[in-house]
């Protein structure tokens, strides 16, 4: 095999290559399997920490520090000792937080559409009634924000992310130019999926913005907050405390939940905002439900104790989670950086590495390991209307499958890959 | 204490009536306390009946009958074995049923929310593209039902409840002449506020409506199926059978929960539809979530075993309940029909009396007990926009009180009630 940059090679030696890994293949395919590297879901093994969320002494389940019965209506914001917990998570006060069930991207939902049908806080009126809405949409970026704007209507475009977040210059532009932007997705920590942490400037710039609509909202998916697996963490500035210096803090809704810290489905989610943005919000939210699942807000706090707690949980994850990415980082390293055939961020954290192969190889690759029993999350995924303008990134999840499998799966991928990027360069030489 | 009817008395009767009953209210009112007979939320006696919810063993709390992991993403309908016990519940099958979350309430607010902005099944557009959208409103009725409607600017209609149900004379003409009336919120067994359980009549008129518009759903809140408490309880007809006949099961959206049967707030909330519209809404439902908490739908499969299971959880309720119905209905038997101010339905189940005084006495009634210390339902609540055109029906609640306090708080009622009535009868005498 010559390790040599594919980009290098000669017609005849990129045909040699190509016979070479497509008869590897073959035979890698010929192997009956059922891989998935699709979706970021924690392995079983990750659920485990939290068992200890169950079977709780029931007598510690009724009652809050100040008494209210967590079993019965009310507490539409959440409990105290809980909002008190995630309030210390994000650096914020209980006035700021709202525990709101048990999904984060439920709560994101349910933000857009209310903006949609009734308006946000001190904007004139709804999103709605205001003609075409606009969502700015750094990519690669997470698939299920893309579809919330899709499912009802709302424009997206493009804004490169680079490896300090998106290309501020653009943002700042749009939003203060346009009043049809309304908002802006953001995954600031371990970015779903390329693992892009914001810089300290990034958060400052959109601290910074003076939007041309008076309802545009930042849309803060801090869904990583605590997943780093590297002995150092990076580093994201508290949006809040850049806000507060402009006083622009009613522009931010944060987003957080515990789907990837206990149990995915069975946690608990929150948004953080302005004081004023939470008041608007839980007057708007009070016609919708009566509270969240109260006891369980409760589990929670026993379980933690406080936010020590939670960082003394998300270490035992990084132990299980540390060496996936290492596995699926080494085995890039060796089987695809020298070809040159693509590139990635290292990330320090989160649940993703966003592959980005040469143009037009996403599809073909991911089909390829398809026909071989992988599966990966859909080429085009990570981007607005599912199209990759290049077709060249892919998402690749490493935390659900055991080690053996991953190791499997990277390889395989590994080799699709390197056929997927030999047949266009061939096609091109 | 004259026991005549004060319908029947002389201005003199009347202001000697007065002067008894307005010292007997200021000697009450001279009493410093804290009732309340507002909301219908269950005692905590009723919540220890479902402490065999926690604490059950964490071994069980991990994977469904088939093998799913309820700790990890997925399920977006609910665990099979879940979706069974609310299928055999309310008489229909899994593939009629969506387990979301713990709140009926968000349910059927999300699925306003989703006919406003994406259209249901077989619609031929969003009602919200539809220019006015109207809502018929059985009164006296839930008053977080016109909530959803007035948040969102939907037009409702009053319709006379009538001891069979909705005048459905009036449901029909509306419904089949006027293609914004896009819905119509039902309470069908023991409801709120007035207890009345629709007739099997009024069942099948619902199932033979032929609306105007394509788009029309009856919002069937069934939230007190289980909730009788005398020995015979109230029939009502499965409203999907009755559709059948009739070939308009897509007409209906089922709704119900276990706020008021295991935990308020950190139950099971479950929608019931035909399965054109179960699919068609799981598939906008997937945009806004991944799924809901499966370990709270293990925990109440295990606590119940099967429906029969909850049948026998409900006369643990009843038990607790039915005492305190008789004594509220007792006191007014005792108090207020002799002097034929006012009529009520006895409710075999539920959760509210409601009281229907004279014209022009129900705020007053309220504003008199609530200056004596007890607070009850703002009058207006079970009307759209908080205006009950007679100001004449009181919600009473009589669950959450234990029986001492009950008792006392339904004396100052009674006595309020009788000013009140005095007051408007003197003021035409």
């Amino acid at each position: 095999m010559i390790m040599k940059s594919y980009l290098d090679m000669t017609k005849e030696e990129l045909q040699a290559e190509h016979e070479l890994v497509a008869k590897e293949y073959k035979e890698l395919a010929a192997i009956p399997r059922d891989l998935n590297m699709a979706r970021g879901k924690p392995n079983p093994v990750q659920l485990d920490l939290s068992m200890g969320l169950l079977g709780q002494d029931p007598a510690g389940l009724i009652v809050t520090r100040k008494g209210t019965d967590v079993r019965n209506y009310g507490e539409l914001a959440g409990v105290d000792e809980c909002k008190q917990l995630f309030a210390d998570l994000l650096g914020l006060e209980q006035k700021n937080i709202i525990m709101g069930g048990q999904s984060s991207l439920n709560l994101m939902y349910d933000a857009v559409v209310k903006a949609l049908l009734l308006g946000v806080y001190k904007g004139s009126k709804p999103w709605g009634q205001q003609g075409t809405v606009k969502f700015l949409c750094p990519v690669p970026g997470y698939d299920r924000h893309f579809a919330i704007c899709e499912a009802f209507g709302i424009e997206m475009i493009n804004v490169p992310l680079l490896p300090t977040g998106p290309d501020m210059d653009m943002v700042k532009q749009l939003v203060e130019s346009d009043p049809a932007v309304k908002g802006i997705w953001c995954v600031p920590k371990y970015s779903n999926p390329s693992g892009v942490t914001y810089s300290d400037d990034t958060v400052r710039a959109f601290a910074a913005l003076k939007p041309a609509a008076d309802d545009f909202r930042i849309f803060w998916d801090n869904a990583y907050i605590v997943h780093g697996f590297e002995a150092e963490d990076d580093h994201l500035l508290n949006i809040f405390d850049a806000c507060k210096e402009q006083g622009s803090e009613d522009m931010v809704y944060e987003f957080a939940s515990t789907s990837k810290v206990t149990f995915s489905g069975a946690g608990l989610a929150v948004m953080a905002a302005s004081e004023g943005n939470v008041k608007f919000l839980l007057k708007q939210m009070g016609v919708q439900t009566i509270g969240y699942d109260k006891i369980n807000q409760l589990r929670h706090v026993h379980f933690f104790g406080d936010v020590n707690g939670i960082y003394a949980h998300m270490k035992k994850h990084a132990a299980i989670v540390k060496p996936k990415f290492d596995c699926v980082l080494h085995t890039l390293d060796k089987e695809i950086a020298p070809r040159g055939i693509a590139h990635w961020i290292r990330p320090k954290g989160g649940y993703f590495v966003a592959y980005e192969g040469l143009d037009g190889t996403a599809a073909r690759c991911v089909a390829l390991c398809k026909e071989a029993g992988l599966v990966l999350t859909p080429a085009g995924a990570p981007f607005p209307y599912g199209k990759d303008p290049h077709d060249s990134v892919i998402r690749i999840a490493p935390t659900f499958p055991d080690l053996p499998s991953l190791a499997a799966a990277v390889q395989l991928f590994c080799v699709a890959a390197r056929l997927a990027a030999l047949e266009v360069l061939l096609e091109k030489a």
